[in-house]
């Protein structure tokens, strides 16, 4: 109870998570890294807008740019 | 009446919130974590834009998207 | 004369103000804490967009997304 | 010639000043406190946007909503 | 050849300037004084965007608002 | 695993990325050099966006204007 | 392979350069300064947009409306 929010993320390390970004897009992968800006290392990482999704591999995705983060 | 605003948002922890984004979503759930930036960490949340709703479950909200938050 | 425009806002608490924010809506509501960055927390709160009015109850207005602040 | 930009404006104190918004609104009072932030506390303040003009009163405008501030 | 670019607007104080705003606005006026974060302060000042020009006078530009500026 | 994100895209110099960009631009190149701002430096690098692309050669590209980026 | 980004760019300087920025323009010049904001000033800078161009002479591009810089 007494973690910060990043600490609970740090947790989902090596499970697949879903990333909100502010450009609309959603990314999914497995969660590798993260840093206190909240850039993440994603593997197998998955992009998709409306019904479009397209395979990306690894990803780094850029702390600023994220709405929201859940482990899925 | 000398608390900080977060200070207040704090006490609400523990207890379901809904969360305004500058991308227009709504968020609800219970408030489980806040730091100085105002991320947030909710569980059982959800998220809704215009009728639509989605189930989360756990969830990370970066604080610089967020408008307001209020105690429901 | 010789305050800072935040010193001047701080003796509205207790007091109704309306906000303004970037994303076009306004919050009214009694101002009872506020911070260096503009966050605010009002009780009664009502936020309105175009005709349309909801009353929220407590709020945590985030700093950066106001436009400007006026005690009513 | 060597005043910073602001401390010229700090000369305007007193004056009626225009404020231009990034939304877009137009901003005219007394200016009575600002700030290194560039937040200005204005007086007898009106906001105008397209041909509606609506009195305020005291006013906060946040210093990171403005685009340029003139004495009138 | 080693200023860096500020200290080459400087250069230009006393002289005519214009200013291509974030807003889509273009500013010309005699530039008097400018700080570290690009703000400005123009005399004789115009503002035009399309084809309408207004006459402002004395004007502080916000540096976080400009996205060009060229001496005329 | 416990390396930092941008560790992971430091690894990938001297490979092929793929950089989406905030304007929805993409761009494709062989990555040279990064910092801390995630600022980029890019060879043989191409901009594509809907469906036209364009050869620019060496590129900077700014690293608050990236969305995320991936090795090919 | 150990410069950084902007080390590179520095290298150009005396050169062309061709600069894409947020708003859309693209703006081409002789680089002969720059900072570590990635301020920049060009001479024989010509700004375009869609298809009408613009000389400008001499212009100082502030950094954080850049969303990439390529030697022509």
């Amino acid at each position: 109870m007494t973690d910060r929010p990043i600490d609970v993320l740090d947790k989902a390390k090596g499970k697949k998570v879903m990333i909100k970004l502010k450009n609309g897009e959603e990314v999914t992968g497995t969660l590798k890294a993260l840093d206190l800006h909240l850039n993440l290392w994603l593997e197998e990482a998955e992009v998709s807008k409306s019904d479009v999704k397209i395979r990306l591999g690894n990803i780094l995705v850029r702390g600023d740019t994220i709405v929201y983060a859940s482990p899925v």
